[in-house]
């Protein structure tokens, strides 16, 4: 689960009015989140009796397994995770506690009758945050710094055709087309003069972590246990078959295909019962028992069908 | 000393073999450090009294001031943590704990008897790790992203400059000169295809962070501060003359001047008494006592003249 957190973007999401960058991980009836709003970075991780435990402690009125527990839980914050606004019943707090945790609570609605979650997150461990979030961002940087280097060498190849032309006796036919040979340094300086004060200014809506920085993470965390695998490869000859499927899902395809959303899920059956109400997650085995890699994740590039669910 | 430290860029260096990037501040007889090898982040800050006690216990022939102490440290660690190659006399080791803390072991020359250092570093709060990395790292993904899209705004118009001088029939002197119209998602792809696998396995020497990303940080961290200045001037009419002060040194000017070295220090002369080594502060009062803003650092852009010291 942890290599599959990784490969996923940063999402920005609202919530309790805050806004947060968010990845998580829904799988097999256990779930991995990551929350940071950049001064903290939390995290909770919930096996499947956790799980069990907490829905049963929140819903006294229900009575579920816990893959029908899992499901509703899904259909409630995958919209919540994946950025989107989430529906007029939908309640969402957050709380920060004195200790530095905190806890998300959301209030939905499952056959007329509330359904609560709690997510209780602890800061994270400094090795996660550097993986998560230090080592890609310099990555970036360097890429992007790379990026910046190469577009300058264009501009000054193109300066030289202009050039050429010019020494030729071309003209043009509009003035207004004429641009100023590219000068590095200035160019630079009258960038960073420009824009740097404007992005420190500017409330920073997303926390900064666009679409276009979503899918260079994307692909530099792909790349990196792409390299692993390799890596990995080249020092055994022999790995066991199902590390080593796990292994390659992950690394060679991207976080679209690690990841998928069920955009065909259907709401479960409810029953009722004398005190407490029971759901069946037998009428809908593929919500109730997720694949194995299908995730909470939003590729903002590509816009996600609406989900139907119980609880929207 | 928290808000200097800020400013500093991180600076590439080899401790005991093994490549960190590190943040130091020595100032007022007290220092605090910042270490990470992108995997952990620690720190540690010490008072004078605190420096005073480890250099006696470390030094036990050893009888001086702390003031004393300080400036053979300062000039002991100032070319260590300026990424300058430590001299031959220098030995320097890192050891890593089961309980994820570093010890730095420092080994130098004091008039001929040798002259210890440890420093005892722990893991840094994220609270830490986000204001000196998470942060400055995002705003240096997107301001470069940003300047990706503006030189490709500049190369569609030279495109467009080209265009008209063909269509207006110019030919160019010399074939090579001739550009390919300019594409941004073959650019893109190709560069990402080409850069990305190289970025992810080519060792990184100096963990990535090189002279242009230090000035893009302490080009961050500056604007940084001084908006926060701009906004609380704003905020509050009158502020405490000392406090504005401060505020404003470590605010208006870059890392360069809010952090000199002392290029014209001397070493202080030595009086060995009957079982311990004397050190006298009193002949060498800059040394002894630096300035306030002075702190160990390194702008790998400008070359800093050889420092002459007791442990050269």
């Amino acid at each position: 689960m942890e290599a599959v957190l990784t490969h996923l973007p940063w999402v920005p999401v609202s919530l309790g009015g805050r806004s947060l960058l968010v990845k998580s991980c829904f799988a097999d009836t256990t779930y991995r989140i990551l929350l940071t709003d950049l001064h903290c970075v939390w995290e909770e991780t919930m096996s499947a009796v956790a799980i069990q435990s907490r829905a049963q402690a929140l819903n006294k009125r229900l009575q579920a397994s816990v893959g029908a527990f899992f499901s509703h839980l899904c259909a409630m914050v995958q919209p919540v995770f994946s950025g989107e606004k989430p529906d007029s019943e939908s309640r969402i707090s957050l709380i920060q506690h004195q200790d530095d945790k905190v806890t998300v609570k959301l209030r939905s609605e499952l056959a007329g009758l509330p359904f609560y979650w709690e997510f209780y997150c602890s800061p994270a461990p400094i090795s996660s945050v550097c993986a998560e979030l230090v080592r890609p961002l310099l990555t970036m940087s360097r890429l992007l710094q790379q990026h910046v280097e190469q577009l300058r060498g264009l501009l000054v190849r193109k300066d030289a055709e202009i050039q050429d032309y010019k020494e030729n006796g071309a003209s043009l036919s509009r003035e207004r087309l004429r641009t100023d040979v590219f000068d590095e340094q200035t160019n630079t300086e009258d960038f960073m003069a420009k824009v740097l004060p404007v992005l420190c200014t500017e409330q920073q809506n997303a926390l900064g972590f666009d679409g276009i920085l979503q899918h260079l993470y994307a692909a530099i965390m792909t790349e990196g246990s792409s390299r692993k695998r390799k890596l990995s490869e080249e020092r055994c000859d022999e790995v066991p078959a199902n590390e080593k499927t796990n292994s390659t899902l992950a690394a060679d395809s991207g976080p679209e295909s690690v990841c998928r959303e069920s955009e065909d899920k259907k709401p479960n059956d409810n029953h009722q019962c004398d005190d407490a109400h029971k759901i069946d997650d037998k009428t809908a085995p593929q919500q109730a028992r997720p694949l194995k890699s299908e995730c909470v994740e939003r590729q903002s590039s590509k816009p996600k069908k609406k989900k139907v669910g119980l609880f929207r």
